[in-house]
């Protein structure tokens, strides 16, 4: 019989719009994975449901038994607390307050050992022990989508604040009296630099007249929302709508950088999520250009490496194996 | 003869301005002051013979020996490194650029030990030990006068950073494309709320025909710069263009205070520097209101603590003589 630590774990990225399971065998190695909607309108039992269906859906796909796996471990887009597995808050999934999702997985999966955190805490602890930032002491990792998140490193583990809430960047203001944001306040980060803020700057731009491309790219590809793809094209493309308002978002998330330079002062910043995925290097290099202009010790700046997430769509499910295995070894 | 750790120690806060010493106890009293203009003009050399005579006036004033004392630890405003007792950079002081500052005041009094530490970490320091943040893990200390700094703790000790210029909150961003900072940049924390922010705003204001008690005040005063103590007269007197100019720093210090709670959460963030000093809880009320609006989990925002600091003008000189303390602890 093979030890708990040779056997491999599930890693899960629960999100607003879809759940990833992946089977990680020790090396890290993605097996196989399988996915779902999230479908958060349907409560909270039927979620869980279905990201159990989707663990054992991609426990089949590996073609092993659910016996096989060592534990779970499942991200979830909010504040929670990873000791006592109960979701506090997640915004963006109808009705998860207050929920022991730890424990209502577990029951799910046959009593096998799961761990919650949060996604862009995984993200970040992936980026730190398999992606760019690799035997890093201080790192602040940035992922931008249709919110933004950060999962802060100090030390060399993840820094979760006195409450658990820690990291919470997409709500740290950097244009105040700025754009409302879901949030209810104006000029949060996530109001001027998310995929979201990126779309709503799009539209407006369109309803007012402004000549682009997207609204023919939408069209093939059968879409009505403008996912990172399409952003990517567009600006590969240098459309002028398109390339202006990345551009601002751009410079808002490099004043940001640049502030956090000047705050924790860290090591390396890592930039990922599905917008920066998309758009690659050409994405990050306008960021540390300005990012550095707002660092107040311009000379050192460059001290302080600002570069392109590695794990990609894996980051927090391969954060949430590496996590699961940290939990699973405290416990033996 | 006494052992070291029953001898006092001298505390020095240097600042672009002025030089005060004081000698502390090691029931943390201070036995004596003394105080010199800084004068950066004249060179470092003679700034640090001007910082020599203060510590020993403040020691002669306390009726001692220089004999007495174990050590001595001066705060300094900028980058620097305690470790090699060398400021990188002190921007407010004129040429202080890779000073060897500890090694050159200890060769000026007679090989005495001389610990160096950033001015806003000492405050910090001494709130956590001495005042308003004793006991307190996880704390964000924010002084608020001719510029702002910040002295972060966490895990109850000094976060440092990477590369040792962590706290500079003065140049965090909260109003991008805001008015000019003096780093260059635009819409810095310092750049709209302190004192020197709203010297420049009561003046606009002034020049532009609004009425204000401020002229007045400072005729009384025979001052041309102003202060803390004028600005505070004025703003309880409710003198409406100091009242609606300080109200609008109170803002930005809030939403700077419930970004760092969404980002850092901290147990508690005190609040100090001649301008809190001078306005006392009237300062911080208002801050404290928008804060906690800024904060993203509102249900639990008011788990952090936001208060006043308790130390006053002692704050960075209290900071050092308790650096002192534990930097000679480390050698014995």
């Amino acid at each position: 019989m093979a030890h708990t630590a040779d056997k491999p774990v599930v890693g899960v990225d629960l999100g607003g719009t879809k759940v990833l399971a992946g089977v990680v065998d020790r090396e890290y190695k993605v097996l196989a994975t399988a996915k779902r909607p999230t479908k958060g309108e349907t409560g909270v039992d039927a979620v869980v449901e279905r990201i159990a269906k989707t663990v054992r859906d991609a426990v089949r796909e590996a073609g092993m038994d659910f016996s096989d796996i060592a534990g779970v471990c499942s991200a979830a887009p909010g504040a929670l607390n990873p000791e006592d597995g109960i979701v506090r808050l997640a915004p963006n999934i109808e009705g998860w307050e207050d929920i022991p999702f730890a424990k209502l997985l577990s029951d799910q999966l046959s009593g096998t050992p799961v761990f919650i955190e949060n996604d862009a805490n995984l993200g970040a602890l992936g980026e730190l022990t398999l992606g760019a930032a690799q035997g890093v002491k201080n790192m602040v990792g940035i992922f931008v989508g249709t919110g933004i998140g950060g999962g802060i490193v100090l030390d060399g583990k993840i820094w979760r604040g006195s409450h658990m809430t820690a990291g919470e960047i997409g709500h740290v203001v950097v244009l105040a009296e700025g754009p409302v944001c879901g949030c209810g306040n104006r000029g949060c980060l996530e109001s001027v630099a998310s995929r979201t803020a990126i779309e709503r700057d799009i539209r407006l731009g369109l309803r007012t007249g402004r000549e682009s491309m997207v609204p023919e790219l939408l069209k093939q590809a059968g879409r009505e929302r403008m996912t990172s793809g399409i952003l990517a094209q567009a600006y590969e493309a240098r459309d002028p709508l398109v390339y202006e308002v990345i551009t601002r978002a751009q410079h808002y998330l490099g004043i940001f950088i640049g502030s956090t330079i000047n705050y924790i002062d860290p090591d390396m910043i890592v930039v990922g999520g599905g917008v920066a995925e998309a758009l690659g290097e050409a994405y990050v290099e306008p960021v540390r250009a300005v990012a550095y202009q707002y660092a107040m010790n311009r000379k050192d700046a460059r001290n302080v490496k600002i570069v392109l997430a590695k794990l990609e769509d894996h980051a927090a499910l391969l954060g949430a194996a590496v996590y699961a295995r940290q939990r699973l070894a405290r416990r033996s």
